[in-house]
């Protein structure tokens, strides 16, 4: 068994190797290589895992058993759904579609993303709801390394494309602070939990599970949409 | 089919008839004619239907698939978990338990609870896990006959026993307007999506059932503790 510290450096060694900071579709977005469509397309797909995490933290708040927990975890719901006066995550990727110009009803139905994007979606979902309240607790902490690649990205798209805007990139500021938040206490309770070799590696595959549907994602974004650039039949075209 | 309003007064029906107000057990507590120790037995049991009241809207919450629905469900969890400051009403029904001079880990362990205590809160907290999300929130619907019971609980609680008082009676307060809040909105929901009749009939039979969990458990605290005064092996005994 590990020590605490030498568990979150491992854990921090799966973001190192295996965030999608370091796919090609990213470097191609945050260099401004990428054309309006393209970013369009991303934008649309990236919707659908953005209207899930609210979701999927509602299904591990629904498995906590202490009003302590079920508070942190609130505190996450607020962060995505918005309080009814202050737009949540949810809405505020909406802000980007419609400043991409892509219509409101072919982004929130869904109905022109990729396939494999609803698959990857779904099994994020899938696997928060079913998998061990720890497990899915060590699969949120891919946000140990969100930071970075939202201050790339936010200065990057600003800079390299001209139909981005601050407004259009409202998403990413609170993520900022909501983000660290989070890891504060999902890496506490992990470190504190994973009390067995076998539950220690139980959470670094959980962390690694949460960085391949990431990273599955962009893929299908980049052979779709970049190279060979082959949309499936019924999904968006730019 | 019936028109919305005449739904209503169907749903209203329903707790005339059902409700636990009209269960002997109630006439009893609230009347003073329970010794502490019946006291005692009807605050530990209710507990577990306290506590696993957030249990049950967080899994309802989990199913709902909109930012709207979700912040009209996280606002129960509030009342129920509090946010980390002000209590929640989990909290405040441990004052009372408290108040009556229970051991805190006897009733947070739920291990003197009866049986049937733990089987009618588990078939809620399964009801509104696994039927249709309109039927989970008509069970709820209970709330629209329960700030009468309340002000009657409160006031002959108060007059009639020495050893409980404004601030061990705590929980019920804050629900005067809570339970009206709540009330509003689900009421209004299964209004509007009670479509056919057939939704309608489900809507009132989850109120029927709601009604019949509750008033099963005063049945089995009655059989306990009041007449023939047989709590069973392993349970509470005052």
């Amino acid at each position: 068994m590990m020590t605490p510290d030498a568990f979150e450096e491992a854990l921090r060694a799966v973001g190192a190797e295996r965030y999608h900071v370091h796919h090609p579709f990213h470097h191609l977005l945050h260099s401004g290589a990428l054309s309006k469509g393209q970013v369009q397309a991303w934008a649309l797909n990236r919707y659908c895992y953005q209207a899930h995490i609210p979701m999927k933290d509602a299904s591990l708040l629904a498995r906590l058993d202490t009003p302590a927990l079920r508070r942190e975890w609130r505190r996450r719901l607020v962060d995505h759904d918005g309080d009814g006066e202050h737009p949540g995550g949810v809405e505020r990727w909406l802000a980007l579609t419609d400043g991409l110009g892509l219509d409101r009803e072919a982004v929130t139905s869904m109905r022109l993303i990729l396939p494999a994007t609803r698959f990857a979606v779904e099994a994020y979902v899938r696997f928060v709801r079913e998998r061990p309240v720890l497990e899915a607790i060590a699969s949120s902490l891919t946000e140990m390394f969100s930071t970075d690649i939202i201050r790339s990205r936010v200065s990057g798209m600003l800079a390299n494309y001209d139909f981005v805007s601050e407004e259009t990139l409202a998403y990413f500021k609170p993520r900022l602070t909501q983000a660290p938040a989070d890891v504060a206490f999902a890496l506490e309770h992990v470190k504190r939990h994973a009390t067995t070799a076998a539950l220690q590696d139980a959470c670094l595959a959980a962390l690694r599970f949460k960085c391949d549907l990431l990273w599955a994602q962009l893929d299908a974004l980049h052979f779709a949409y970049v190279a060979p650039a082959l949309p499936p039949p019924g999904a968006f075209r730019p």
